[in-house]
């Protein structure tokens, strides 16, 4: 988080890491705690009960569709440059789940390989072969291909078109409000991002509907841009405002504040080596003491812990194993080496059954894609 | 012409009218005179004897082409809001006679539907039908269908990629300096013509090649963007910088510096009603004195006046008649009510016949468009 030239507060979207001040989100930006809307879920979730869905905007009005049983979209995308880590992973995780809520919800997910161009120099036909990868992955993770329409953003010429009359309407004030004073070609991203989320209530794919877009919370100022857009076209394309629900970040392993593909040593893949898997939990940042006799009488400090962390928000679906582990460390029972240990076995375990299910996954996301091109080229017309 | 915040003069191409100082656009934009480059035409033209076409960039690699018969690609676009008028029409006498000048010319004619959208409220379906007048319109003016590629910005997604791709290099600064302040949106929309400029040099359509742009000298801004972008992106994609060939603006008959749609009394279109045709060039400004009297004795001044400019640079292909025109109305022989009525009678023959080869080309226009549709949707690869 930091502040722009006019002292407003900006999240960064394309930041690497940054000190999220989570209060700061509900008052200053009117994000919604997900407390509020708890006990009209139809059905639980690890990332709720734990607390990594924090926030959100208008989900209400998603999970009243949830539970009548009418339409409505999960809309989130991935930038196709290396395998699932942790936070697409979450990501990928809340799609399923939303869509998991009722038979009439779609997913639309975007395959961004222009910026996987742009920012990575990756070229088509390579960040294709990675997003084959990606999408099994999101098959192994459960999503229904039945009903997903995963689309290339260099080949879905409606999500441009939308971005060109989006353009036409903000102004450098506008955009330079919600970034922060950026680069011309990060504006230009942010309203084909603005596409892609209203991409879903296109009379093509059926018209205005609820949507949710689960990402983490520095893509905040994509949602609150494509809501004000939203908003501005509602007489134009009937646009309802898209909802989101926000995930905490997840820290790398390292403790620095966003996971990133940029940080090896951080980055926990879903495809990382058992002996790596291994190496890299045991050099994780604890909220262990400094010896091993201070840990026995003052306890560890699990809510300082990026190993306590991953049990809780990622690996351990077992809520009893979990206070079990929380109430030793805090006790001063547990001591760092053997925590780790146990996580390592879990982390490695899980990865082994996910490859094995990504594996079976990979023409089926190999089709998906296809059938997903077939759609994209069908045209352009977003009226 | 205006200066911007800087003080740099720029050149308006969204503007209606404005002054333009020919001299200025040599020294100050490097627009070089054509008179350089005239004895190396393999073949002449009204629009080159008359000095419609008065400057350029680069003009001698694409006539090097064409008299070698190595490849070279013509490009322009237009915005389908209407029929023909004299400014659309120059532009399509240029490009077909660069695609005439060799066997080895290819053209790529964008129709900004986007745009027409964007700023004129038509559907695609709207403008679709506008395209398909527009298309045979040009192919009366004599476009070869057989080296043409018509594509639709709304369906063109190489082109938006290379937007995308070139939005990352361009600063605020950069579009300040070349186009003014202006709105986001235009910056956007001159990113995705550089996109359109570029488009012939891709792979899919044979890699680098020599191009030529013919357009009013307005656009010139976008010339100098994309010539720019073209050596920004010389190592990725091997563009050589586009060439462009500019022709005066044509003055609408109300006397203002841009025949525009806008202005109704000063536009003539191509499918102008022949008594509304006669009226409005009854109407038009000339160069004629305040009485008969003075006209007799001073003379008239052919370079003050809008019909002599329409004989000299539309509707009179026969030099030694102009000449004729030309020195009668100076010697205070010719009247300007005649001389009208002289105009009219050619323009409407010319819309006649005109209008008879383009009715006939109205299926072949349909299928060229469609033709560009399924080359279009074939891809978005731009490597």
């Amino acid at each position: 988080m930091s502040d722009n030239r006019s002292g407003v507060p900006v999240l960064d979207p394309w930041g690497e890491s940054s000190v999220v001040d989570y209060g700061r989100l509900f008052e200053e930006f009117g994000i919604e705690p997900i407390e509020r809307f708890a006990d009209k879920f139809p059905a639980t979730h690890r990332l709720l009960r734990r607390g990594v869905w924090f926030g959100c905007r208008d989900l209400g009005r998603v999970l009243d569709a949830a539970r009548s049983g009418s339409i409505y979209a999960v809309m989130s995308g991935i930038k196709p440059t290396g395998v699932y880590h942790l936070g697409t992973k979450t990501t990928a995780e809340a799609m399923v789940f939303f869509q998991g809520l009722s038979k009439a919800a779609r997913v639309f997910y975007s395959i961004a390989d222009v910026e996987a161009y742009c920012d990575n120099g990756l070229k088509f036909s390579e960040s294709h072969e990675i997003a084959v990868g990606n999408v099994a992955d999101i098959l192994a993770l459960g999503l229904d291909p039945e009903r997903a329409y995963v689309y290339k953003q260099s080949e879905e010429m409606r999500v441009m078109n939308l971005a060109s009359v989006f353009s036409r309407s903000v102004t450098n004030n506008m955009m330079r409000a919600i970034y922060g004073d950026r680069a011309f070609g990060l504006y230009f991203s942010a309203l084909v991002q603005a596409g892609d989320i209203l991409l879903p209530q296109l009379g093509f794919f059926g018209g205005p509907k609820p949507v949710i877009v689960p990402v983490g919370v520095d893509q905040d100022p994509h949602i609150r841009l494509t809501r004000d857009l939203a908003r501005r076209y509602r007489d134009e394309f009937g646009f309802i405002e898209p909802s989101s629900i926000y995930h905490k970040l997840v820290h790398s392993l390292t403790g620095s504040e966003k996971m990133s593909k940029r940080d090896p040593m951080g980055v926990l893949t879903l495809n990382e080596d058992p002996k790596l898997v291994r190496r890299k939990i045991s050099n994780a940042l604890t909220g262990g003491r400094a010896t091993v006799e201070e840990q026995r009488r003052l306890g560890g400090e699990p809510d300082k812990c990026v190993v306590y962390e991953y049990y809780r928000d990622h690996f351990l679906e077992d809520d009893e194993r979990l206070l079990r582990i929380r109430s030793e460390c805090l006790g001063g029972q547990r001591l760092c080496g053997e925590c780790k240990a146990e996580l390592a076995d879990l982390v490695v375990d899980y990865i082994e059954k996910h490859n094995e299910k990504k594996a079976s996954m990979m023409d089926l996301a190999r089709n998906l894609l296809e059938e997903g091109s077939r759609i994209a080229k069908q045209g352009g017309s977003i009226l």
